[in-house]
């Protein structure tokens, strides 16, 4: 297959978590974390961060139990998403397709479960990008939210870490670098266990998507999780005033402040208090540019280290994943 | 032309700098920005940043007089390099061949003048990616040199920034855009000349490069001009950092600290002593991933606080750029 | 004159500006710079900022014109207050005694002129010290406001700059030193003139108070002029974040970010839009805890470094203060 | 007795440190920390950070094993040497009297045992204050060193934080109180055993010296340790910078990156490699200027949080002191 004809995948749009405590949620991400409600819809909150153009980055609806409903991409062209669903269903995936306007602000898109891994993804290549009132926009024509209105304040969303289990890893990593153009950028391998973690990105992002096993095998036997999703902040010191939020308001910080050493990143690890689904307060990280990146390899020897650099060292198996995706 | 066999650049990857005081020179890129030393020809010393991993982001080179010798851009593929080559003499622009080993630690390469505006790029793909030396290597295995051994200390080299006249920038833009793969990210269009200024990027960067009109006319006809390189900051507060450095050595600051409207960055701008050539100390920005891009337009209202958002107003025509690059 | 039964003063208390927009006055203090309000009286209204115990730093009422109302200072034992009064009404200066609860919850006071420079100072020792509301209260049992809950979010007042005329400016500093008991830290001194500016402290800050010549004559024949009060930021990062705010509010930045040479402060300067009052947002500078210390004198050689050390280099005569003390 | 006549200490000095491998640890403080090397003599080498004055605030001496050889206070006046040697010895305390020259750069001091507690103090005034050399002299004319030279670069010596047991800490506290003249500023006070720690201060600062029980008994029963003494940098920033540069040389930080409750500090801990003795990188914190500050009381309900308000959560007992000062 050309290039020239081949669909792409061109960043990370959004993530759609469901919670059982709206409310709450609401109050986290829109007071504390600082995002800015765009939209609603009988059941959806559609929220964005203060340098974000689209629609949304972050959809929040009320749900009997925390589960990600879907994470969704954002295509290179308008045709790629049917691309796409061609593409997919010559591979036996089944599609499901979402009207326009089913999300709001969204047009004609494509849902499909990552095979093996289960995590629900959604091509889109039409978003409306709203301009933001006038009270909130910023005085920077190429900042649609003024900065630092409230909360921590990041300035966009960048990348979901997702887990699945030992069986399904392997086929999970392989499926986004063959059919999804992603580009693995570092990964921990074991003796035995082959690749259990990857770092994987269609952009200069060290990631957009890390897939890897959960940690501790938990009690439930659904397969798809998600770590985290990450927001961006432009200085380390912002991180650090976010761990100030935080404790201001008597919510946990899960893990951090630190350094990694896989993906160089300066983080705080903290849970959404209405559904457990964990947030990384992000900054530092490193950019790729070179079109023959060879994949950083960590090992037995040096993976421990390649997830904190510095700062808290927690026991690994304290590290994991609470929410799920609908496993179909 | 499909893009399935479009040649493509990939990244910034160094440039050459000429100039008349090189032990002043090697001892501000070395010792006060920290640049690593990591070869030495009979004229040229070569440098990078503590997080690159090619050959060099920096030569350096004695010279009469201050000057660029050329811009390097990394193609995407190896034959890239060739199919520029019959793309721009299709075009009669006249290629000169650099053969493996003219530059040290880089393959063969290709170069040319920019047209009309007259900058001398260079096309390369193959180039080595020394290990640092244990002394200077990084415990973290995704980064090449320990992090804060000397100096200001940046990660990478950014972007530079060219200049031309105003008979000819139109055009330079325009042979970015059309021949060399750019998109347009951001730009200031004013009423009578036109686009006078353009931030351009093959990357998720608001620009690998940017070309504009040369603020202040100099008496020297000379239209090929850079007003500065850019390395690049994890941080905010390590540029104020770089501050006290170089005022600790008597070393002026050109501009700065501040803000720029534009591209969004906390800037410091300082002239290698030792040859004039303007050093952007860099961080903030933001990334692009949206295939839809407009590029933003700032015009006689607005682009006075595009250049600078907050921090230092100097007149603009004080801000003139020094350093040339040989007109053929 | 022994130690033993000489009055002290303590720390700089608060300032109490006068607006002709309080309206616009609060906005700026409230929610830009984002102290909190503790009280209102009929004329006044009393902030404090979120590491602030006392009732107020702050003062803010409405008058026809900007100026200041008065200084204040705390002193070291309740009886202090008398033993000032007794001593400064010896020197000749009249004394006004301010009431218990004339100002909102403060005790008994004295308010007098500085001799020559004219500004109003006022002494108390007896303060109240409420708690903050459960709402904006510090989860951090030795912090009375939560961090960083609106705007610019600075810790505590930190010192005042006060201007007056050639003629009076030595006898003005003079009576610091002898009278009130500050220690001279830097200096500025001008063959011809001499001692032209004064940085002085109770404290081990550089500065409580640093009195000097308006650096431009105004035509206005006051001498008492304040050139700014400054409030106090953890990190430079935050005062970093202080800018962005100010451009996103359309706020002019009045001078800065920039380092001063003397005091060692990472400042940027601002006016409240309703009365041009000027603050200095203020992080960095040190702390002297010698008790030998030795004034740092600047001289025509190396001032104007001292005063900007790097950043904005704006023609002194464009620092001009703005704000006056009623002449009595 | 009036405070006319009381002598008094006016900042925390130096501290003496003893390793058994001198060659690591002057690497540590030279190179790592950054601290400058003033002089040395046979047995001695004596260093100051960039900012500080007085000729020394660590010696660094070999001996067999590690201990702190004496923490040196300096006093209000030339006098109070001589007045505290005549109080301490009224209450039975007996002084030996290092002569001028014994220390390099430092006149006549007082050496003696704090009662109960066990640490060996010094006091001194006279203390010479070397001009940095020409090539490390600072351009800025009240700092001495430049900035940034090499390592972490912390500005100045903030606090020492000493442990006894359980039986000693109060009388050693009490002491402080009555006989030295610190103020208690935060105390962590337990039913049954009463004040097990306190934060102490003849400065501004939150404590110049804290005093408390040694977490966990050791075996060893020797009562007087260090738990760590504290290097103070302007920016939070400039902690998490010293965390990469620990990292990049392979040395494991102790504890942190976090934010103390008690004090409000950032801080980093980390050993000297080759003594075991800890140093506490630190910014933040707050200043106490109030004459009639009440002490912040932490008790069972709060005091882990008073420990760490957010940050790495290391069971206490695993924070234990290891280096000793002499038992007499």
């Amino acid at each position: 297959m050309s290039y020239a004809h081949r669909q792409g995948i061109a960043k990370l749009g959004h993530i759609h978590l469901v919670t059982p405590d709206l409310d709450k949620s609401l109050w986290f991400w829109s007071e504390i974390v600082g995002l800015e409600e765009i939209a609603r819809s009988e059941n959806e909150v559609y929220l964005r961060a203060y340098g974000e153009w689209e629609h949304h980055s972050l959809v929040l609806s009320k749900g009997e139990q925390a589960r990600v409903d879907h994470v969704a991409w954002r295509t290179e062209r308008s045709e790629d998403v049917d691309a796409y669903q061609r593409l997919l269903e010559e591979q036996g995936i089944s599609c499901q397709v979402v009207r326009p306007g089913d999300e709001l602000g969204q047009g004609r898109a494509l849902r499909f479960q990552v095979p093996h891994a289960g995590h629900t993804y959604e091509l889109y290549f039409d978003i409306e990008k709203p301009q933001a009132p006038p009270e909130t926009r910023s005085t920077m024509k190429n900042m649609p939210h003024k900065a630092w209105r409230k909360g921590i304040s990041p300035v966009r969303i960048d990348h979901v870490n997702l887990q699945t289990t030992h069986q399904t890893v392997s086929q999970g990593i392989q499926f986004h670098l063959d059919m999804l153009g992603f580009r693995l950028r570092e990964h921990i391998r074991l003796q035995g266990p082959g690749t259990i973690y990857a770092w994987m990105s269609v952009t200069p992002l060290v990631h957009d998507v890390a897939l890897g096993v959960v940690f501790e095998p938990p009690a439930d036997p659904v397969p798809a999780r998600l770590h985290h999703v990450a927001y961006w902040l432009d200085s380390w010191q912002d991180v650090l005033r976010a761990n100030d939020i935080l404790a201001e308001h008597n919510i946990k910080i899960d893990l951090g402040p630190g350094r990694h050493g896989i993906s160089r990143a300066f983080f705080t690890y903290v849970r959404d208090p209405g559904s457990g689904h964990r947030l990384e307060i992000f900054s530092g990280s490193y950019l790729i540019f070179d079109p023959d990146w060879q994949s950083i390899e960590w090992t037995e020897e040096d993976y421990i280290d390649g997830l904190i650099w510095w700062g808290e060292q927690r026991p690994i198996n304290q590290m994991g994943s609470m929410a799920l995706t609908t496993p179909a």
